[in-house]
C-alpha cells in the first residue's frame, strides 16, 4: 500500500510558512503500516495542482491533500480534484448545516463566500470539522484513493485521528503494521552514539535504527514493519535491550518524553523539592521544568538573577563575593544554588551563570562560558561549561545540561 | 526564471524531522526573484530520486538538493545525480583536503567512509564547507543547473548565503526582483485582521498581501516583484502606510522583530527597568525577555513564585490575602507587580497569576482564567484573561499579553 502527500498553497512554495502538516501525516501513516514514496507542495494554482494529483493518482494508491479548502477563490482543491476525478462539485446540505452552525455559535452570520466549502465533488464523503468551516473529504476513485483536509494543523489533525485513521485502517487492511520506539540521550555528541550504535544503525529491514540529533540530544528511532503489534513490540524490544546496554544513563526517556519530564519525574519519586537561580539562561530553565503539568508538585521558586544587585538582594551573594570572582564564576554560581536552596526552603537549589553572548565575552571568560551548580542536603555539585553557538543555543545547551544534572544527582 | 527544490531523507518520509530546509531555500529564492513551483521529498531511494530529478530538470530551470550528502550508503545524492547527468565520480583533492582539516582540527583521524564525500560528479564546482564534512555542488547541465546542499540547517545555510546566493545572483540576472516586508500585529484575532484588510488581501500582482496567524499573533506580508529594489520598496510602502494607518498600535514591528523585542526597545529608549512575578507562566516570560542581546540593560530581576509561600517570602504577598482572594485572582496579582517592583527596586513590576491546566480549574476559576497586572510610579494596571488551548499556548498567550502590556504602558 503506497500513500503520497500533496500539500497545498503559495505560502509553503514562499516559505512564510513549514510544512508541518506533511512531517504529522507521515508519522501517522508510518505507524499504520503504510509507505510513503513522496510529499510535493505546489502553490494555489489549478494546473500545477491537477499535474501534480495525476501523476500522484498513478503511482499511489493513497493521496492525501492539505490546504486549499477554505472559501476564497484561491482555494482550488475541491475544482482540481473534481476536474481530475470528473465529478460535478454539488451542494452538501450537512456541510453547510455545519458551516452555519460554526458561526451561529460565535455570533456571526456565515459570510457569503463560506457556502462555498459546501460545494464538494459528488460522492465525497465528509467528515465533519469541530475546528473549522471546511470539511475533510474522502473520494474513492476507481481503486485509489483522495483524502482532502484543510491546512490548520489545529483543524487537520482532529480530522486526521476522528475519521481518516479509522478509515484507512478498514479500507487498507495491511498485511503489516509499523512501530517505531524512540530512545532519547543526552550529553554525547551525535558522533559519539554513532560510534557506540553503528553495527544496529545497519540492521536490514523489517527493523531498522536511525539517528537524529535534536535540540543537542541525539534520539536513535527503532522501526520495526511486522504482521501484528506484539511481534513489532518483540523486534523492537531486542533491539532496545541492545541499546539500553550501551548506552545506559545517557538515556534520559522514551518516545514523547521530554528532559524536563524526566527530571520531574525523578523528583517526583524521590519526592524531592526543587528552586532554580538563573542568570544567562534567564528563566528559561524554570519555564522548561514548570512545562510539565504536575510541576507545582516539586518545583517551588525560581529566581532570574539577571543583575548583581539581584543576586545579592534575592540569593543573598556578597557584593565583596561577586567582585572579587565576578558574576560568572564557580564561586559564585555555589553560592547562587546554595543561596536559591536556603531561601525557597528546597531539597534542591540549582544555579546557572555564564555568558550567553553574542557580546560580553573575553579572553578568560569567553561567551560560552556557563557553571552550572547544584545544591542537595548532601553535596555542592559545581561544573564547568564551555559551550558553542548562538546566545539562543547557548541558553538551550546550558538548560539540557541543568536538566541533565538534577535527572542524575537528585 | 523557475526553481524546484528537493529534499532527501528517509527520515523526512517517516515524519521524524520537519523539513525546514525546504521552507529556508524557499525564503531565499523569493528574495532573489526566482519563482519555486514545486517543493519534492524523497526517501533515500536512487531509482525514486533519479525520477524526481527527471522531472524535475525538465520543467525548472534551477534544482536545489538537499540532503543525502553523508558519508554513508544511504547517501545517495551524488550518484543519483552522477548518473542523471551520465557524469563519472571524481575524487576532488581540495574537498578531499578539507575533509581531514576538519577532523584533524577536532583531533579525530578521518573514518574511512569520509573520502566517499569527496567523489564528486566530474565537472562539478564545490562549495567548501565550514561547518561539516560534506560540500556544496553546483552542476551546469545543459541550459540547467543542479545545486546539491548537505542537510543539516547549520550547514546548508551557511553553504546557500556565502556561495549559492551569489552564484544564482550572477548567473541568473532576473530582470525582476521580489521583496517582502512583513508587519507583526498583536492583540486582535485573525479574523478581525482580516476584516480591516479585506480589500488589500485580494490586491493582484506584482505586489500582494498575505496574512498568516502564528503564535497568537497575526503577521502580514506585502510581496513586491519589480524591476529594482527601489520600485519594489515603492511599492510596499504605498500598501504599509494603508495597513498602519488601520492597525495603528496593534502593530507592534516588522520582519525580524519580536515581541519581546518590541517590549525591549520601548524600555531601552524610556530608560526604565522591568522585573517579573510569574506564577503560571513560569519563567517563560523572563525567558522572552532576555531572549534578546542587551536584555540586561533593562531586565533585573524575575521570580518565579510557583508555590503559596515563595508568593509570601520572595513577593510579600500576605499570606492571609492569598487565602482570601486566592492564589489566581485580581488582587493577588497587583499584589505581585508591586512585591516584585519593590522588591527588585525597578521603575516596572508585572505580574502573572493563572491557571495553565491541564488540572487545577473549577467552574469559577477555569483552566486558562490568567490576571497579569504591571506596576509602575504612577498607576498599577490587573487585566483579566481568559484564554483557550492547551497548557503551553495558554501559558504562551499569558506570555504574549504580558509582553503587550508592558509594550503599551512602558
Amino acid at each position: 500500500m503506497k500513500a503520497e502527500i500533496i500539500s497545498i498553497g503559495t505560502e509553503l512554495l514562499l516559505g512564510h510558512i513549514v510544512n508541518t502538516n506533511a512531517a504529522y501525516l507521515s508519522r501517522k501513516l508510518a505507524e499504520l503500516g503504510i509507505d510513503l514514496y513522496y510529499q510535493t507542495a505546489v502553490g494555489d494554482n489549478p494546473e500545477r495542482l491537477v499535474q501534480a494529483l495525476k501523476k500522484a493518482i498513478i503511482r499511489s494508491d493513497i493521496v492525501i491533500l492539505t490546504g486549499g479548502l477554505g472559501p476564497t477563490i484561491d482555494d482550488i482543491t475541491m475544482e482540481s480534484v473534481a476536474r481530475l476525478t470528473l465529478r460535478p462539485l454539488v451542494l452538501n446540505k450537512a456541510v453547510l448545516k455545519d458551516i452555519k452552525r460554526y458561526f451561529k455559535s460565535r455570533g456571526f452570520k456565515p459570510p457569503p463566500g463560506n457556502e462555498k466549502q459546501s460545494r464538494v465533488p459528488k460522492g465525497a464523503k465528509c467528515l465533519r470539522n469541530k475546528f473549522g468551516t471546511a470539511p475533510a473529504l474522502i473520494i474513492e476513485h476507481l481503486d485509489k484513493v483522495i483524502i482532502c483536509l484543510p491546512g490548520p494543523p489545529r483543524e487537520m489533525e482532529p480530522l486526521f485521528e476522528d475519521g481518516v485513521r479509522r478509515y484507512i485502517r478498514k479500507k487498507f487492511k495491511s498485511g503489516a503494521i509499523i512501530r517505531t520506539r524512540t530512545i532519547k540521550t543526552v550529553g554525547l555528541p551525535e558522533s559519539r552514539v554513532n560510534t557506540v550504535v553503528k553495527d544496529l544503525l545497519k540492521l536490514p529491514p523489517p527493523t531498522t535504527v536511525g539517528i537524529y540529533a535534536k535540540l543537542r540530544e541525539v534520539h536513535l528511532v527503532i522501526t520495526a514493519k511486522a504482521k501484528n503489534g506484539a511481534c513489532a513490540a518483540k523486534a523492537i524490544s531486542a533491539v532496545e535491550k541492545k541499546i539500553s546496554s550501551r548506552l545506559k544513563s545517557y538515556i534520559f526517556g522514551y518516545d514523547d518524553d521530554t528532559l524536563e519530564s524526566a527530571a520531574g519525574k525523578i523528583l517526583t519519586e524521590k519526592k524531592l523539592t526543587l528552586s532554580a537561580a538563573e542568570s544567562c539562561t534567564g528563566g528559561l530553565l524554570s519555564k522548561r521544568l514548570t512545562d510539565s503539568p504536575g510541576s507545582s508538585g516539586y518545583f517551588m521558586t525560581g529566581i532570574v538573577t539577571y543583575s548583581n544587585e539581584s543576586k545579592e538582594n534575592f540569593l543573598g551573594v556578597p557584593g565583596a563575593f561577586i567582585k572579587k570572582y565576578g558574576a560568572v564564576s564557580r564561586q559564585v554560581c555555589g553560592q547562587m544554588a546554595l543561596g536559591v536552596k536556603h531561601f525557597a526552603c528546597t531539597d534542591i537549589g540549582a544555579g546557572i551563570t555564564g555568558i550567553a553572548g553574542p557580546s560580553g565575552g573575553s579572553a578568560h571568560k569567553p561567551v560560552g562560558l556557563v557553571y552550572i551548580a547544584l545544591a542537595t542536603d548532601k553535596k555542592l555539585i559545581v561544573k564547568e561549561f564551555r559551550f558553542k553557538g548562538s546566545r539562543q543555543d547557548i541558553r538551550w545547551q546550558a538548560s539540557q545540561a541543568a536538566l541533565n544534572l538534577i535527572r542524575l544527582n537528585a
